[in-house]
């Protein structure tokens, strides 16, 4: 199963019970900011994290990435792969290797 | 391209850079919820939000939701249709139509 | 100088610059949301943080609370205290001591 | 009652539990960004808020804060008029006025 099925299936899901208005770019933002921060909570006080709750999380925020991926009429495939692009040139191996630095410190 | 691609593409590209070291689960988590915060900026002063930032900051998330699963062994796509069949069982399509109520509150 | 000080110091820069129309509560819990982000990405990559940096990031998710105190009509000291003393029962400090487990599994 | 009094009695709060060993910077600005994602959850589906959630959520955002600024050895107070004398120079009236654009844009 590819990204289109995926995509199709939250479609359904979403059309079943009527919430696409409910999903307006905004919404769908804090919705992922919200989501991001209950996946942070598995590691709030413990840097190995919460494991028997992490895989919901991470699932949660992925889900309302994929209806604001859909909502701007992206595929989530395309929008890792143009940034990666952009990410490689501000990163070149030779410098970022083994360094967190962020581009503009490199 | 699907989902294994994908993972290959970004296994490829945190590999020439070394960087797995940094890319611990709590290390993951919060730099999900820190481009998750960076998305919410395209709409921090107006609903309609800032289309051209939106695209590159939603990238940013998803690449981290990515890597973070690929950490924890799960593909993106199993996490979220795992995750999409409990949200159908709490969310009975009767009872939810056309409603933004929280499930414990249906 | 004292809460009410602040506050008040608070409400003159806002309404110099006509932005109490920018300051709802959605539009300042979002920008709590954003603030709160950038101070933890003091910390994304090392745990001792970018100190530097952490003054000006926490100071402005205290400015946007300290906003929207006033904006509900509330003092930040109050909200802190009434918080308390809800947080000190949860928590009684023969079970919680020295742990950082959640109230409901203590 | 003022800012000593408060930070007093929240230090009175975490000593009684040992909870110190817990507040590392990280562990607060983690803490912080959760909190902030559940006063945001307040506003999810709806921009008036939730009312009844918004204090209790705002005040735990408000609690770590004033952990954070007592551990890096900061008065709340100190940085939010600090950090004001800034933002008053990025935002000069004249140009700021009724407008919510960013400082570098205007």
């Amino acid at each position: 199963m590819g990204f289109e099925e995926v995509r199709d299936e939250l479609r359904a899901f979403v059309a079943e019970r009527e919430w696409a208005q409910f999903h307006t770019g905004e919404n769908l933002a804090k919705s992922i900011a919200i989501e991001a921060a209950e996946l942070l909570e598995c590691f709030q006080w413990r840097p190995e994290g919460d494991h028997a709750r992490v895989r919901g999380e991470l699932a949660d925020v992925l889900t309302y990435c994929f209806l604001l991926a859909d909502r701007i009429g992206a595929s989530p495939e395309e929008l890792i792969r143009e940034k990666l692009m952009i990410t490689k040139e501000k990163y070149p191996i030779e410098r970022a290797r083994g360094r967190s630095t962020k581009y503009d410190q490199l």
